[in-house]
């Protein structure tokens, strides 16, 4: 185990009717003037914005609106929230919605305070954060994990540009109001992508070179296990809270990284991913099912043993234990079958990308200052990444 | 799963040297003059005590000293504390030992700032608990996980009441740093009774009624399997970096309630123990070790299949499912052999006490203004305490 430093001071208010905590958490940490940021129609239609206005009302908090978000968030509407918040002096972000919406705020906080552009903190030319405007949350998509975390992914128009921002604890938000009820009524298609988001910052984490993990091995396995258990249960019944809670406390402790404390991580899928939505505008945890079967497949070599652990442990896989690698694949299998049976795409051609773009998107990524290579289990260079999205051309029952 | 709020913000500085970072971590929460608070020698002889002074003047932090805090740490050491820190002004609390340390500085935080005796807040007679002087903690001993919760218990010298303090996350330390390095000079029976202790906080929040509790009964498993494996290898090898690493992370993670959220819990354990140690002032981790499995044969006809449960995913104990009883029963059994193990006793007589003490501490337990019943699994009066102080004196092999 590594050293580390775990700081997450959110205060998460979970359960049926939390939201009508909403104004008094916002006063508890010092918001006055709020910029409400959301999306569209569905949090009108499954009643959090109606409930979130009224607890704002009983709290007498003022507030302005900033709507429109969509997946695979802007820049154009952190460049809009910033000008709000400027001229009309909120000093409180609340983010309606899911990780999206949050990622928004946390631009716009970040921005809202700094005398420069806010992508500064994108491309790495930025001081390092130390100030933002606070960021409170009533979640309604259990998926990025976002309402726990200290990241945040924005989409740069000018070049079509899907980066992180500067990881600072400053950055998680205040308070994270969870009632799972309001996500009951998300597409299944939705359920299940934002499933396989969470499945992958569980994944993300697992697969380090950091020796003596195991708690925290356990730990990652407890959340796997939990989401294998629970989307199901959720796509089959969608009204089924206990299903739902699940879902919505998994998708958070899966980022808050309370599972990756002391080990290097990888991140070389969500950081192939990110070309994928970038190119074709997928979702992103469909995304993620067509690039992280192809990405163990390819790194499965360097560490067969580990995959042998995650396939007997959180696929019940028997061990060959003459055979370690075949254990890993099956384990592997059984993921891609788990993706597919939830309705998620896992090949390219499932998401509408083409072959022939793959030179573009490495290329693409070779326009980050920190392009090449990236991932922490095993190096991804041009090569590398080329050779992973041939793979998620390709059905996992062709190659054994 | 209940609803329920979890907040956490204290932040945890993880690793081999974090210790150097004490004096900017109290200078980060506010800090200008510090009251160290340690037990005796043995701070002095790990280096812990040197590290942190020399962490103080490097920060600029002028601090003054109240050491001798013993194991079930008593109120005259609190009043010394609040006293001091009223004349000298102290206003940054600095616990350096394990729970019976940082547990007298909570005491003093919150007494320093009450106009009233600090043991109202015991009585149930305060008001809430708003304002506190903070408390940071630098960790020498991995067992009472009071480093991460909002918990603190003091034995008041008058009548000897082994009490709890009302509960409130303000009370939580701003940080921890955790050093395992510190920990491997704790003489075995110190290291065997904080790996019990820690494995009774996880079982206190693992027998619950509450339904659909299946993502946090992950996470107790997780933490339960981390201290099987942990605490005999660090028992072997004292110096062995990872156990110590495993046990000091698992310690904190069983009772920052983490793994308790969303359910009702129990804690009679706790409760009965509590009159163990004000009577014999006995090991905390020692006494649990006495009362778990004698707790554990008393309610087990509540729900056999959560014990099955147990015995199945923490003990790997074959399903008997004609006799998920017999399961379950042989789970308790291993589980009392595992605190043997360790060099723990388990019944009564092995830690002094007398089974003719019994109605004492059953009156005892009597005076507390909410006595009984007491138990969220099932409710203790004072027939079933007695009826599992009576268990706790036979040997489990004796019965089946």
């Amino acid at each position: 185990m590594n050293a580390f430093t775990f700081y997450s001071p959110t205060l998460f208010a979970f359960g049926d009717g939390e939201e009508n905590r909403t104004g008094e958490l916002v006063r508890r940490f010092g918001g006055t003037k709020v910029l409400l940021i959301y999306g569209g129609g569905s949090v009108k239609r499954n009643g959090a914005y109606d409930a979130v206005i009224s607890s704002l009302k009983n709290a007498g908090l003022p507030w302005l609106e900033l709507s429109g978000i969509q997946a695979n968030p802007r820049s154009g509407k952190v460049y809009e929230g910033i000008d709000l918040v400027r001229k009309e002096g909120a000093d409180f972000l609340l983010a309606l919605g899911g990780g999206s919406v949050i990622d928004t705020a946390k631009a716009i906080g970040v921005g809202g305070v700094y005398d420069g552009d806010f992508w500064d903190y994108f491309t790495g030319t930025a001081p390092t954060i130390t100030d933002t405007i606070p960021v409170g949350v009533v979640l309604t998509i259990s998926a990025a994990g976002s309402e726990g975390s200290n990241s945040c992914v924005i989409t740069l128009e000018d070049g079509n540009k899907k980066w992180s921002m500067q990881k600072q604890d400053i950055v998680r938000p205040k308070f994270a109001v969870m009632n799972p009820r309001f996500t009951c009524s998300l597409p299944p298609y939705q359920t299940a992508s934002g499933a396989v988001d969470m499945f992958a910052h569980v994944c993300e984490r697992y697969f380090t070179n950091t020796p003596d993990v195991a708690l925290t091995d356990r730990l990652c396995e407890a959340l796997f296990q939990t989401i294998l258990d629970a989307a199901p249960k959720a796509l089959a019944a969608p009204d089924c809270y206990a299903a739902r809670a699940d879902l919505m406390w998994a998708g958070m402790l899966a980022h808050n990284n309370l599972c990756g404390t002391g080990r290097v991580q990888d991140w070389a899928s969500h950081q192939i991913e990110h070309e994928l939505s970038a190119f074709y505008d997928c979702a992103h945890g469909a995304g993620l099912a067509v690039i992280l079967p192809a990405w163990m497949r390819y790194v499965l070599p360097h560490n067969p043993l580990r995959f042998a652990q995650f396939a007997v442990r959180v696929f019940h896989c028997e061990m060959d234990f003459s055979h370690p690698e075949d254990t890993a694949l099956e384990g592997i299998r059984r993921m891609t079958a788990f993706f597919r049976s939830l309705g998620m795409p896992t090949t390219l051609g499932e998401i509408g990308a083409a072959v022939s773009d793959i030179p573009a998107m490495v290329a693409h990524r070779g326009e980050k200052a920190d392009g090449f290579p990236f991932g922490g289990f095993v190096k991804i260079g041009p090569e590398e990444m080329r050779a992973i999205l041939e793979l998620a051309a390709e059905p996992i029952s062709s190659v054994s």
